[in-house]
């Protein structure tokens, strides 16, 4: 476990006054419950389908979770750190950057879980600040970890407060997943549905900007967008139908996808990893960028 | 209200022995509590689209329930209701031959409400019982009465226990409903997702049949079917959008839909009524017959 209770846990001699101050902010921790009704929502609004049982019906012998389901319980712990203390912070210019999972247990079908989160790194990009939350949510009673997640949302205007330029060494959560100069070994192809927003936002994040259009055109987009996490999932969903499961995975978000777009996964596997980014094919545009998973095994071959 | 917690409340005498004693039983009442993500949820698994707020949004200024919501709350108390005393009975071997629901108070967005369920008519039809049950759905603090449910049950081999051949008259509820002899003034047509029954489903209706093809085969369908309930939820708002409010509907379930295939409502608007057919376009086949609402204001014209 994490030592998030440690209000030096994650002290930098190279931070400012003003962002180790705030690095010692240990929230309450934020309880999440949910029975097996939350998981088949979750899986169908990441675009499962009735012939994917496992993922679509509770008396399925393997029913499961998605492993992306790990970005849910920790969503509304997300919201426990406040960022107002950063300068100049407006809540309408943070986006979110990048977002590393690791599965640390299997995922209960249902349960009662609680997340901790704690500030991993703030920089300084002068015109921007890069905040990197991690969260470690564990099962309520047994205390087992079963996911970390580490989220990096970049605040356009908040930067200049004198802080590192450079984040951490974080493993697999800050690998820079270049795809290697060759064809894809693999591509998968899916179609979201026009009310995909409107199905996975039942999921917890019920931030308008994603169902209604005059919230949407004050950010700056045409139609409500699809969440970030939602498009994750998906993306994640092609890498394990294709190369099983995996116990990490990451991503960089790149732009947009509005409902009802096709998203394309092209994989490359290297070693234990898999390599892959998600465009989305009317605009042939990049979604994910950088984005990899650890596979559980690797010697899995690609499913085609 | 009702008078449901009386022993005696629908005693008949023309009822035979068995069926006197049985209607006597009263059953505990049953709680059903929801939030506004409920409703969005069962509104979504009958069709509703990102597109249309007041049903998907719980910020919309006229958020709600779509009417036909009235059928959720009452559904787990409906097995409050034994029906083992009928004779030869097979629970494979039941239909749900009818739905009539009445609206007697506007819809809560999300609240706790409890339903009593009694036996109405219990019918010998000879070859099988047909079996109505009554449900009244009260607001747990106020006591208001929010909706009325009357389900039949066709139970296929379970007759000739010596009973009543026809029931009550029931007003609306037992109203024929025949169309009239000219064109229909309104038709609304909607495709269905093959994954419709599949999220419907979450809305509380968790039998097997309508997502596991193994069962499906028992039943002796090729494939899973939708759900009798979901697909009066969908017809409720073809008319719905067409005439405006109604206060009651009635349907009876004339034949399968299966998930994936296009719904066709037929309107004939006659008095404060509309009278309406749903039938799947691809196989050319009745799947709601005998159809009404009351409209709530008669003066209504369809939108077309």
């Amino acid at each position: 476990m994490l030592p998030l209770q440690d209000p030096n846990a994650f002290a930098d001699e190279e931070d400012s006054d003003l962002v180790r101050e705030n690095k010692k902010v240990v929230p309450e921790p934020v309880d999440f419950s949910y029975i097996e009704r939350d998981v088949i929502l979750y899986n169908l609004g990441i675009g499962s389908t009735e012939k994917e049982l496992k993922w679509t019906y509770e008396g399925d012998e393997d029913f499961q979770a998605l492993p992306t389901y790990g970005v849910v319980p920790m969503f509304s712990s997300m919201s426990s750190l406040p960022l107002d203390w950063l300068p100049n912070f407006n809540p309408a210019k943070l986006l979110h950057g990048e977002q590393f999972l690791s599965i640390k247990s299997p995922i209960p079908t249902s349960g009662d879980l609680v997340s901790e989160a704690r500030f991993l790194d703030v920089l300084d990009k002068e015109k921007a600040a890069s905040v990197t939350i991690i969260i470690e949510t564990r099962d309520k009673s047994s205390g087992k970890v079963i996911f970390e997640n580490q989220s990096t949302l970049f605040v356009r205007g908040a930067g200049g407060f004198g802080g590192k330029k450079t984040g951490r060494d974080r493993g697999a959560a800050s690998a820079t997943n270049e795809p290697p100069p060759r064809k894809p070994d693999a591509v998968v192809e899916e179609k979201t549905s026009t009310s995909q927003a409107a199905l996975y936002r039942l999921s917890g994040d019920s931030n308008p900007l994603h169902i209604m259009p005059e919230f949407a055109a004050i950010g700056g987009f045409d139609q409500p967008i699809l969440h970030g996490l939602c498009f994750m999932g998906i993306a994640g969903k092609h890498v394990l139908k294709t190369f099983g499961s995996y116990k990490d995975i990451k991503v960089r978000f790149g732009g947009v996808v509005y409902p009802g777009e096709t998203l394309v996964t092209k994989m490359w596997k290297e070693g234990s990893k898999v390599i892959f980014i998600t465009s989305v094919k009317e605009r042939d545009s990049i979604a994910l960028a950088n984005a990899a998973v650890t596979l559980v095994d690797p010697s899995t071959k690609a499913k085609l």
